[in-house]
């Protein structure tokens, strides 16, 4: 047990990942993260307290390299005397018929087909593995792709049968414990590719951080962390208000203006953007959206036009109604 | 008037920073950004909507350059025929001696200057220069020392006397600004002294992330916007909890457990870190005393020492007391 395996443990037992007698199906691409992750789990199970079910890999078939990274799973399962799940997805055509970015549809498709395995092997728990460095990258992406509505989000250590054991552990800490047990791991290339800003976020941003002030992309994680209860409570007051305020019209909703006014500007905002989302359809709400509600909710504005939709103040009732038609469709949904 | 000066006037007026009639006296260090906001200010003053009392500088003392910087601000009130205030202040000294960060202690003698200043004059606003770059900057470090505890924080736009007009106003827009009426401004030289964590920040990461993410650092600005009334909103009811539960003792405070426990994730974590801001003085208080504090509530270990105290689980109540003397002496401050 090295003071990895023991951190790992702690979180693992803290955040009650992995409870006795559980069996895990370990998420597998061949990359460091997750290859780390398979092995202390391996030996973290030597100790009865869970069973390691067997390994899943997703092939993406998105890369030149995909048929190699299937072919180094398969290779690592038999090494390990572990049961090995392998699915082909068609990430681009998904993510064409749903409308999606390929990230997302290859992470939906992803998140599927580790359930599945889970499902047809009798595991109740799936493990993947994100690392600080994910962490603090999603918290960053978060606060550019507008964190103001939602909070800092991040991953939770755990989310129905998935778990993340790795989340407090560093990338360059796992590729130092793979290099000490000389076991072998895929590098990732087309995380190199610098025209994805995603790449480059991760390769030039979070590094030139991290060198400025050491220890950084661990307090992005942590505070992603504090901000999801933040952000959970404010959300559950503002379902509470919005229940108590808002009636359905034929073509939006409505929402008392007194009592609204009189409740806290940030519990407002998540009304408001809760009637958005309920009338507005699948078009992307933004803070500016809002400000501009609240404005009409202030009475400094008689009107203004959100996407698909308009609000209006009316005998001390704030409307939100759907433009463009006679009638909603996506409210009958 | 230019898309700038209509951008800025329409901050002015949404924020309600300059009521009419209002005399400002605006702070120049002899940049770009309070360069260009006096322009502006003079240029938006002319309506007579607000008045310009003067320029105030504060004279640090810490740069090589210090002395011609503020001639060119003395030179610059001549030119646009305005009063000017001065001061230098041993910014070093008087960090020494109130064992602050330089950077603190220049602050704290600036706004204390400018509040002075502006006193002196009869002036009931103080504009400074701040950006959006510098908003993304105060929230990625706000994020790296602790972000978990209290919001994303940022500058607001108002706060007392002093207004930050060019919050929404990117500093490539003002150099721009400057270069296109042929005024004149200063170069920051220490800024680009990259051995300084906070300009790596500045001239590395920032940049880096504005050219993965172009728009980032506004995403980062109005994320702290939205998350100030969050924080405000959190804070307001961990305080009603704290007054509701918390006595003091001889040697710290006790909570009333049961209650506690009951409270939201979001509100208890608050209420303990009161409790240690109450108990343990000036010490550096984290997210780790305040989960170590957590598992004591829960039951899950018997007691933790903090800095300077130890809390404890005794008959149902959560106690909290001083390690190290017999009793407080910060509780009677």
């Amino acid at each position: 047990m090295t003071g990895l395996h023991q951190r790992i443990q702690r979180t693992i037992r803290h955040e009650a990942l992995l409870p006795a007698g559980s069996r895990v199906v370990v998420g597998v691409s061949g990359g460091a993260d997750s290859v780390a992750l398979l092995h202390l789990l391996l030996d973290l199970s030597a100790r009865g307290e869970f069973s390691v079910a067997g390994l899943a890999h997703f092939n993406h078939q998105l890369r030149p390299t995909a048929d190699r990274d299937e072919d180094f799973c398969r290779d690592l399962a038999a090494t390990l005397r572990l049961e090995i799940a392998v699915e082909r997805g068609n990430v681009a055509a998904y993510a064409r018929q749903e409308t999606l970015s390929v990230e997302d549809a290859a992470r939906r498709l992803r998140y599927r087909f580790l359930e599945e395995v889970a499902s047809r092997w009798s595991a109740d728990r799936i493990a993947v593995g994100h690392t600080v460095d994910d962490q603090a990258e999603t918290v960053l992406l978060k606060l550019i792709r507008g964190a103001g509505l939602t909070g800092l989000g991040g991953v939770s250590p755990r989310r129905g049968r998935v778990v993340r054991p790795l989340l407090g552990v560093a990338k360059r800490e796992l590729v130092a414990y793979l290099q000490g047990r000389q076991a072998a791991w895929l590098e990732d290339e087309t995380n190199a590719d610098l025209a994805n800003p995603r790449n480059r976020l991760r390769h030039l941003v979070l590094p030139e951080l991290e060198r400025a002030y050491p220890g950084a992309a661990r307090s992005l994680a942590r505070a992603a962390d504090a901000s999801r209860a933040d952000a959970e409570l404010l959300e559950a007051e503002a379902e509470a208000l919005y229940e108590a305020l808002a009636r359905p019209t034929p073509t939006g909703v409505e929402i008392d203006a007194g009592p609204l006014t009189a409740a806290p500007a940030a519990i407002v905002r998540r009304v408001l953007l809760k009637a958005m989302r309920a009338v507005c359809g699948n078009r992307e709400i933004g803070l500016d959206h809002i400000r501009a509600a609240e404005d009409v909710l202030a009475g400094s504005c008689a009107g203004t036009d959100v996407p698909g939709a308009r609000w209006e103040l009316r005998r001390k009732k704030l409307v939100l109604s759907q433009q463009g038609r006679g009638r909603s469709d996506t409210l009958t949904e």
